[in-house]
């Protein structure tokens, strides 16, 4: 019987204890529900691009899920599966019916899918551009590569292949604002900062490998001291490796890429590309979400009737060559 | 004796259900505490800064201090009380030997601060800069204003002001780097956009109100027709207020100026200042402990040896007129 007494005590004891540890846990969650950075799993982010299945969104998708994971929301990815902006406007529609948390938005064509995006806004969906901006929509953040920059990138790389001296050339698709300013950066650089450098040409390879594969064999013709060509796109890279393995000048002449795509690491990998560069794709997914949920969670700023978030990320270039190359091939 | 047997069974029930409570709380917390963006009191980052008393520093400190609540984290603020790089060089050092979790830091001088900078970075501490940038040193990244956009914004704020005619000039600190962008911002925006608008000329009021006010007051005398002056730091701006007001041309000449100190603030107020650009301050705060917990954690990225975050974060410029000033004054 006194047994019997001591476990009951025992056990009033250990349940006034799970009373009170309940308690203090409720009261420990209470206190940091309003700023902890934490959201609920039916609130779902969604990410909207276009040519969906190609390779190059799989990393910006890759940081927006790693976002999710980390503030515990959902996120779901959309877009034209085609190169067609009609087709990104009906799909931004449809996402925008369903009223998301957020939107994180990449598009080829900002002037025709402004008013969509407005619409979004003006609805109180948050909405930020990420890899190639809207300028003139009411997005309120954009996150991407400084073109600029990049171009200056390639241009330090470029001398330090050429141990700062020789004649170099550029592949580029002149009719796009990103490429002007990777142009205009990798040309300033090199006529300002290394003397013994020339840049003797800038050819139109339009984006395509065989239109690059044909303007780098005029460059090479036209130039036959050219020691290195900088290509401002991956076609135009690719386009350019042909003609140097066609011409047998692999290792007399420096290429320098953009982007990852498995066509450009290959060449990398086998010694055609001496580098690329690599944008970060994943922090314009990570960032893009962390932003979108900063505005739906009111976390963005300090002052009343203002959207106080950063209003340009430059999501960085990395240099890519055969020594860290194997570390970009997607891992599926 | 059945009745006690009975609490006997109902409290070995609760028991069980305690345990099982308590074991199921463990995994999740173990599910989350690799991901979650939630740190421990006991990781401390630090703020630093030189001439720490004046109220510049009070936004970013906010923003610094909303995030450290947000991610469950401790901060302290520390500098130089004085302009004086030496004093700052001594208290980042003191500041490196407490080995913290992370370190924001602004500085007047980074020729001098790098090698300390990239001390703290060698010995395994996040370092980010914020407000200016130490641009040769090894912090990860960059959080402060765009100072060219700083000045097209302004030139697009007198072209509104002006109905988008008149003469302008200039009065800034031509020796320093942020002030050239913002002039050269403002006089590209003006001559490319505005063809019935002239920047007549630029003064040099050294950062101080009597020089600026002097320098102003020989702008007006030699273009009587002048209708607006951009000063491109605070002082400047007060200067220039004062010499309207003794000129008796407020009114008739409209000030842009910089920042939000409260001698700005009030001649807004009274009309002297038609407007001012406030930098992202308190972003500049919250993002930059944002950057260094996931340096800390490890969240930064996907690539293992890379430091895979964001080099550059423009926090962004707001227009502050008489509508909105009164959400300008700091709170105390």
């Amino acid at each position: 019987m006194k047994k019997l007494l001591f476990v009951y005590i025992v056990l009033i004891g250990l349940f006034v204890l799970y009373v009170y540890q309940y308690q203090t846990s409720e009261t420990t969650n209470n206190e940091w529900s309003e700023h902890e950075l934490r959201g609920t799993i039916d609130e779902t982010y969604v990410m909207v691009t276009f040519q969906t299945g190609i390779d190059y969104w799989k990393r910006p998708l890759k940081g927006f899920e790693d976002a999710a994971e980390a503030l515990n929301i959902s996120v779901a990815y959309r877009g034209a599966t085609q190169y067609d902006v009609n087709e990104e406007i009906t799909v931004l529609e449809q996402v925008i019916a369903k009223n998301p948390s957020g939107i994180a938005i990449s598009t080829m064509d900002p002037e025709a899918l402004n008013p969509v995006i407005n619409k979004a806004v003006e609805s109180g969906i948050p909405v930020v551009m990420f890899d190639a901006d809207a300028p003139d929509s009411k997005a309120y953040a954009f996150l991407g590569t400084n073109n600029h920059y990049a171009g200056v990138t390639a241009a330090h790389k470029m001398a330090e292949l050429l141990n700062e001296s020789g004649e170099v050339g550029v592949v580029t698709h002149p009719n796009q604002l990103n490429h002007q300013e990777r142009t205009q950066g990798f040309r300033e650089t090199i006529e300002t900062e290394y003397p013994d450098m020339t840049v003797v040409d800038v050819k139109d390879g339009r984006g395509d490998q065989m239109i690059s594969k044909e303007v780098s064999e005029d460059l090479m013709r036209e130039n036959p001291d050219m020691k290195g060509i900088f290509a401002s796109e991956a076609n135009g890279g690719v386009g350019v490796g042909k003609a140097v393995l066609d011409q047998q000048k692999k290792g007399d002449l420096h290429i320098i890429s953009f982007d990852t795509d498995k066509g450009t690491l290959d060449m990398i990998d086998e010694g055609v590309i001496s580098a690329t560069l690599a944008q970060g794709t994943w922090e314009m997914g990570y960032w893009s979400l962390q932003f979108l949920f900063h505005l739906q969670h009111n976390l963005a700023g300090d002052l009343e009737g203002e959207t106080d978030l950063p209003r340009y990320v430059d999501t960085g270039i990395t240099v890519v060559t055969k020594d860290n190359v194997s570390e970009y091939y997607p891992v599926d």
